[in-house]
């Protein structure tokens, strides 16, 4: 197995849902950063469940501890590990899964390709490892911010419920004004009616998370396989229930002739731009110096109560599994912290192989 | 720049559109698999330009040669080099475009980038590029097709018309018949006259592009970060014009609930495979025995002849630009063998990574 | 700064001497190996100082906790991250350093490179980093026993004190009878006497350490850049003092004729062997079945308490130091555990790669 | 197999004796290097064979032809691949060595692990494919040189004959006066008479090769695992026929104590540097700013034309071998230039990780 991400800014992840702890070694970060456990504990708090309705009621304490990588209240270029030991975990609910993988949950492939199966809370299946995604992303992030780039995810649907687009700095107020984490007021406000329906169902709904990122320079990424756009692709996808990912206009290019979408350039205040952003920022691998936008499709949670059909797969019968426990009905505001996460590693391990920021001292010019 | 793909069947890919060659080294194959340079010409002339009206007129003869890596018929182990010495190239066409940027090209980035740009012909940001894409992918899927797995990649929409679903065996017959290489012959007919009245015009279309890969053992890829359909996401975004992908239900996944899309899983013939395919084949990022299925969002061909906007990046100031030359009104049909090519890659590549092929020499049991 | 070692079997390391923790990841260990904390303990006791009069009194608690990747008593293929908390340090003691670089210490790179220099204890300079080796090197030692693979390190010079060549059997008894762990009982005599002996003046020695690895297969490690013997040679250099790695006869070959040194092949009991063994197990750069045996020259001791001129960084001037603490006078006999486990690291990632060892399931045939 | 080496300034080689062609891909150069073909046929020519008594009489034409990666006389930050196609292979000699592996050759883990060996020339375990190394060694001079970076290798030793230090000045004018490339010009004219006399014989000699590199900055390398130490020892341990790798005193450092071979600190001219350099430039796996001094034993050639015990593998029997060919009687004098190649690759990827080289364009100030 492979648990690690990113070139120069690399993110080595490790632990499980009921395992002893989970956390991220977080390598290749420059020295010179001022970094705290309280600008990690902040990103994680927003991925936390429990904090309404929506999400699910577990509770998870969650409190970071640095180990290594910062000193003198900097990081001082070694690697910097960060752990959270893990509480409040019922491993009883799950011993009835150990050989009945969940419809449409990775459990099925565990089981295949590695023999030993930590079925507990989904063992490192769980979307409890993206802590060491939000570990990675809260340093990159921080790193980011000292080249004025900033990076925000929002919900802007949930099921068939889209929200009115927004502008950055609204999204920015909004989407912590609504436990949804959507910039449409109106919209989240069905959006949490229509979870909460569905959670009384034992059921789950699915839905798009999009990611905007500004302050990137022209010229990140590489343009044949280590490609900016190829590289978000990855690692968006690579979050347990995305199915799709976008950048610009995305899927719905696909009906557009050249002349409705070309982003035509134009020189304004001694800066060249677009005059349209369907590229999403990214052409031919590479940065433009536009916002780069992507949008994940979030798939319901697969685990719901109602009855389902699954498989013994040691006596190789059919077996129906109805799955208890308290599961989030809909995935998508804890996803957008994760989506953040991951776009500021991608866009910190890239800022660093393309010579933005020094790779061993942050206070080295370049 | 990182030219290579690919963590134990690698691809390192060279050559720009008007230089001397293009090619690719492939290394990590393992020996004794049988191989020709007619293998590899065979996928070559999928995507050759020149074959009918709704790709480029371009001539190019394309004809691989084998440097290395094969002894007795078969490959011995060692790295499968590939060339391919360019010839009717126009380099007359470009130098106007040496300080200006074509609207959704990738040449600004590599202006901005590398400052010292090869215009011609697009360089190496140019699709003839991917040839080194299909060299791999042509031993890719010779290695693959050892294992029992097929893949097959064909359009599924062009602008506003789409084809209607066909079982894969209509599909892999169908795609010959017609050069936008569409399963759904009627929607073919449309599509292509469609493209050529764009092409009248000076306009281009975009499309979408499906791949379906059959064959695969459950448990390939690795659940955090190397997983399965991250990889694939990757190196299909990694393609030139794409703009999305997609696995399974892709984008519609978001409106649905749990209960509708779960993919529930049954026993028959002693097999464990799920009812439906909502998936794709992917779950958990890793493989579960069902086909893998991918959907590609491909932009217009960015370079059209109508009168657009751009600028002089030397002078700073605002130009117009027009471009002229024979390119494709529709980048499609021909994106398909680059789609088979590249999941191919990735197929073979985690098959070995996950024990399925032995890693040195293929007669070796596993 | 990149702290990972390994491909297949891969190891991250992190910490440093007097922060809150030292530590390793170690990822792609296969599933199904027995493995517990004291597998772990038992290696790191045989580095811990304070035992003896040739270490450092220092004592150092060095309790290792695994935070994950172990299920029912077996590994379950996720990531195993090992952990020591630190205690014993006393950082009052290292203030002096932090503008002084120490006399052949690492201590004027991490000044010049990083900017941010952990100066307490050397930091993560510090040997005691190494017990993320030891941590990686316990656990490939574990999974090469499943392959009848054993590794043994052994001092076989300190100074001009060089013990007698003796039987593999003897070499690993006679290690644990003497604190110099050197399997020449009359050398090791007068080796822990000279060592004591420097240790009054103030001063330190240097020494030989030979590893020998039995029961390795034919045909590991790859030919031209990713050779066993070239992995070997990195992973042993990369320990802090050592400055020079031989393989076989070393640098004696130099002075020979290639009649006197080939290995001649011989078919003894349907076996295809050596008749001596002057590659020390490895012939172009892969592995020949034969013991595979190591040399490294480890330096003395850098840290010394006689006086010595060094500078002022900061000032740029010229300074006196004089480094008191309770140092190692010779450090070889703990180098010992550590290029036992880098051997191991290395053997054990080729042993996966060469596919003698499935990747994922200790339990799958290969 | 892996034929790629280096992280930023990364070469992939290819080809193998007999084969159509050898070559390499040099990916990571930065753009508006200044190359020609003639800058790498100059080192190539160091290489070849045939220009002396004490290399075999073997006649290449190695002729380099760049393929990609150079437009208007520069690197443009695309891929370089570079081939040399191959003539004057005479493959009758070869097939008796189909199962029976010649003593301390390469060729017998080649037929264990691979199954499909290209016994012809010793196919890719030839050393002609360092032609592969130098191809990569003489962009990474040419990068070097822009930094003021200068590396020479030297034969030191033959046999029993040591050549005397000489100064650097001396050693470059020297090692062109004569074929042995010794810069002490009558231990030269005896290793040479040396060599002949073991031709005569039919036998052959090893020696030692030392690399001197001048002008690194302090704080190249990453003091773990990616130490500038340890990545020179793998890839000069990677040379096909070396056996020991040591940097600064080396092997003679064991017999030392701290007092006598600690590099201590000075400040002159405002700089700082080392009294000695008994470290060879490099302390805590970091270059110092002295000149960094490698040596490597190199063993005798193992193809002699005396008659020597092998075994048939088909049938597992004992079986004599006698090498008839035209073989280098000692291999020194060629090993020197990939010593170079090698060190330079490795200081040149080293030197764009580290910051002190802009990634992707030299034109941009760092």
């Amino acid at each position: 197995m492979s648990n690690s991400i990113g070139e120069k800014f690399k993110i080595t992840s490790f632990g499980a849902s009921h395992g002893t702890a989970v956390g991220a070694v977080v390598d290749g970060c420059p020295a010179n950063l001022e970094l705290t456990a309280e600008d990690i504990q902040k990103e994680l708090d927003k991925r936390k469940p429990g904090t309404s309705g929506v999400t699910t009621p577990r509770k998870e304490a969650d409190e970071v501890q640095i180990l290594s990588g910062i000193f003198d209240g900097k990081t001082d270029g070694t690697p910097i590990a960060g752990v959270i030991f893990n509480r409040n975990q019922h491993s009883k609910d799950y011993s009835m899964f150990k050989d009945t993988p969940r419809p449409s949950h990775g459990d099925f492939g565990w089981m295949m390709k590695y023999g030993n199966y930590d079925y507990n809370g989904g063992g490192r299946g769980s979307g409890r490892v993206t802590i060491g995604h939000v570990i990675g992303g809260a340093i990159a992030k921080k790193l980011l911010k000292t080249q004025n780039i900033e990076i925000v995810s929002h919900v802007t649907q949930i099921a068939d419920i889209k929200a009115k687009p927004q502008d950055l700095s609204v999204i920015k107020e909004n989407i912590e004004k609504n436990p949804v984490r959507c910039a449409d007021l109106d919209a989240a406000k069905e959006m949490e009616e229509l979870i909460l329906a569905k959670k009384q169902e034992g059921d789950s709904v699915g839905g798009i998370v999009e990611t905007i990122a500004v302050g990137i320079p022209a010229g990140l990424g590489e343009p044949i396989f280590e490609r900016l756009d190829g590289d978000l692709a990855r690692i968006l996808m690579n979050i347990g229930a995305v199915k799709g990912v976008e950048i610009g206009l995305g899927f719905d290019i696909a009906s557009k002739t050249g002349s409705q979408v070309n982003d035509q350039y134009q020189v304004t205040d001694n800066e060249i731009t677009t005059k349209t952003n369907n590229s999403g920022g990214i052409v031919g691998g590479m940065s433009n110096g536009m916002p780069i936008v992507s949008r994940i499709a979030v798939k319901p949670t697969p685990s719901i109560s109602k009855c389902q059909d699954s498989v013994d797969i040691e006596k190789m019968e059919n077996k129906k599994i109805e799955i208890k426990g308290r599961h989030d009905p809909c995935i998508c505001p804890r996803v957008t912290v994760v989506a953040e996460s991951s776009t500021a590693i991608v866009l910190a391990d890239h800022m660093i192989r393309s010579g933005f920021i020094h790779p061993t001292n942050l206070e080295n010019k370049i």
